[in-house]
């Protein structure tokens, strides 16, 4: 990175951070090319970069400020989801979105899709077409129904960097992280069960509640924190919640870093009230920071919290390998996933397994970390620029998508079919709730490089808002 | 086939059809070369053929006779199951035979594995092969949920040639027939209600009814004809059954093919009675007869008909390509088979489907069907010849594997420990029950080409059986 985007960044984090509020003045060029040191044009490629990103304005003789009227760049409150325990619906908008007949796309920014084309994951891909071609009958056969064990054990080396001290023998590879979360949610509860989760909350998971016959408890949450703790303590007083499915570390949809106290706090009010906890981790590798951050399961002592992975949206997600670290339920997720789809393809296991090993998934994250980091950042710029001024963005830690909050007064899912026929997909917010709220939010990825594409897509997206009043809720 | 052989193969029908009873005579050389219009020798070489298989016995100066002594050709009588809904055990047995470490394995008669060193299957192996290092990025994204469209439409064919009319979108695709199974039941079915298997019945979906947290309702089930339809009316009209969940084409793990005006019945009383039914047909295009036999789903008018299949068993299980046509729970079944594992990778699906397209399934049928009966043949002669003479054994009519009743007093349980130990592996009877009887039966496969080695292994198994007390549930 040059010295300039460098301190751009610094500043923008400033300035993110609240260290510099609305209408304040940020310091001279000058004086900051004194204090750091560098030169008065490196100051000015730097504020010429955040003025790009609408974080400052420049007002003529009198300097750089951060702008008054707009305050865009402020994240949702923590949410208000209803007070009891309810049935998922939605399940026709999500199926609406994975059928999404997208021949017209010109811009997707409706579904969590890792960018695959990094020449960092072309060693994966070469290893898999090696395997396939010296060991079909391998990738023919039936393997060891909790996973490859070369699998399992690089996986104990993955969750070690995660605080998460395990043997391959804890570990049952799965079809992907959905195959867990559903096998898990069936593990820990029986038909007609309570399980409470972040409002909003991953709609397959939501999905999986549903079709497991379970009662979703959505408990207001955060923005940057998480599952409100107070909340959730108080509808575990009020009802018979079985277990806590949350997705601490780079959360879907919002991108949030639980703090590690709070996650610590989540496992002894788990523990308190003696219930589950899903710890849906799937992001978790891709916080932007280095070492990553401790999961739930890290503070475990009892063996209470089944941790799900996969490296769908690490690596890639037609490989299927997904897995759970279930903890004291082994013998009951052993046996749903059994009947679930029975044993996983052993190729792309043994292929994951080697990428890990020699360092090529070090190596793949390291990259894709910068990438996103650098994705969100554009997208946090161009939705300032192009959205209404009451738009609340959230601020991802991680991962590749984040959770736009319009004015009560828009419609999203009205956005985005007006969208769809523009070629542009998003998803609307209304699937990441139990019962549909949120339809004034919606989803949006920063997962590829086609920067121009996305920001043009923004900005039209943005038109729609601000001049189609078939989207305002209220006509 | 030579003469001989051919001759051999229609006497060996006669005798088993029961058109020469034990004790008979049958005709003498001469009059049987006369009539056939072949010469002595011919003959003779058909009687020492049924005889190596035990079939006949030559008695100086009288000539050839159905043995009386030993009815060792006899198939199982119908089963007697408790007459009532039961909770599923038996699953730490499924569990152990899954997990079987077979490092010291001489002959593995466990698993219901097809035989996949044939050359006719290297097509799709390249295919797969030429897939993965071409269309890499394709093997790595999110698919149609529903599953790939030309696999669909080569579906469409297959279920063709077993009488089905559907659609494409008639079609899902799931990660084997045990996801297919295991989704239909949850589609079909809410926690407490009542599956109506056939007994013995795949303890694959024996374990998916509990895992659903259903009950089994065993139905007494005949080793030719399948399942009881006057038992099952009777079940009907006695508990609220939600659902039958029927192998009547090629059943494991019997063998027998539910004659066709009986599949008609069943559908009809389904509908007399208002329920579905499941239908696994992973084997059906493995009976030895071609053009194979009509599905009960050929008869379905009203899309109360879910059937499952896979290539598992025609292919190869590590491909992980199974299918429902769920008929009309077809929203229902998306919905579940979505949130069990989302999509399935998407390469597997294409090899199958050019396979199919290109000719080579067909073929490789051809030669699997010819293999598998030429197995069949061998494996009941060895254990006619050395079990003991009042064992009873089913006559499979496709497939690979047959099911074996010792006599009551026999422990199969604790056969299959003592044979492990020697290397030998079974799968016991108490599997195939949803509450654990058949202790006294095992299923065997043969599925490959080493019948020495089998052969070998069956001499062994027989004379632990007749020699060792402890197998003997009476010590």
């Amino acid at each position: 990175m040059s010295l300039y985007a460098e301190l751009a960044q610094r500043l923008r984090e400033h300035i993110e951070l609240g260290f510099y509020k609305a209408g304040d003045r940020l310091p001279s060029v000058r004086q900051l090319a004194k204090e750091h040191g560098v030169s008065i044009s490196t100051i000015q490629e730097a504020y010429r970069l955040l003025e790009m990103d609408c974080l400052i304005e420049a007002r003529p003789k009198s300097g750089y400020f951060v702008p008054e009227a707009k305050q865009q760049s402020g994240v949702p409150n923590i949410s208000r989801p209803p007070q009891r325990p309810l049935d998922v619906s939605q399940w026709e908008e999500v199926l609406n979105l994975l059928s999404n007949r997208t021949e017209n796309a010109v811009c997707q920014l409706q579904h969590a899709m890792p960018e695959m084309r990094e020449a960092t994951l072309k060693p994966l891909i070469k290893s898999l077409q090696e395997l396939t071609k010296q060991r079909p009958y391998d990738g023919m056969t039936y393997g060891d129904i909790r996973g490859d064990y070369s699998l399992r054990e690089q996986l104990v080396r993955l969750a070690a960097a995660s605080g998460c001290s395990l043997h391959p023998d804890d570990i049952i590879v799965t079809s992907g992280c959905q195959e867990a979360l559903s096998v898990c949610l069936r593990a820990v509860a029986k038909s007609g069960d309570i399980i409470a989760v972040e409002s909003p909350s991953f709609y397959g998971s939501m999905q999986a509640i549903k079709a497991a016959e379970l009662k979703a408890m959505e408990i207001p949450t955060h923005p940057t924190e998480g599952m409100s703790l107070e909340a959730l303590r108080m509808a575990l007083d009020q009802w018979p919640i079985k277990a806590i499915l949350v997705t601490p570390t780079v959360n879907n949809p919002m991108g949030y870093i639980m703090p590690e106290p709070r996650k610590r706090a989540l496992y002894e009010l788990a523990r308190e009230y003696d219930v589950a906890i899903i710890e849906d981790d799937i992001y978790g590798d891709l916080a932007y920071e280095f070492p990553r951050p401790k999961s739930v399961k890290s503070f475990d002592e009892d063996g209470r919290v089944l941790l799900c992975s996969s490296v769908s949206k690490t690596l890639a997600p037609g490989f299927r390998v997904g897995w759970i670290a279930p903890g004291r339920y082994r013998d009951t997720v052993t046996h749903i996933k059994y009947v679930s789809s029975s044993m996983c393809p052993i190729l792309p296991q043994i292929a994951v397994a080697n990428f890990i090993r020699h360092g090529g998934y070090d190596k793949h994250l390291r990259r894709m970390r910068a990438l996103y980091q650098n994705g969100r950042d554009r997208l946090l710029a161009d939705i300032r620029q192009y959205f209404p001024v009451d738009t609340l963005i959230s601020y991802p830690q991680g991962g590749f998508v984040l959770w736009v909050e319009l004015g009560h007064q828009y419609d999203a899912v009205k956005l985005a079919q007006v969208a769809a026929s523009h070629g542009i997909y998003v998803a609307s917010g209304q699937m990441f709730s139990a019962t549909g709220k949120y339809r004034h939010c919606m989803r949006l990825n920063f997962n590829d490089r086609t920067a121009e594409i996305r920001r043009n897509s923004i900005r039209l997206l943005g038109q729609l808002l601000q001049s189609d009043a078939a989207l305002a809720l209220a006509s």
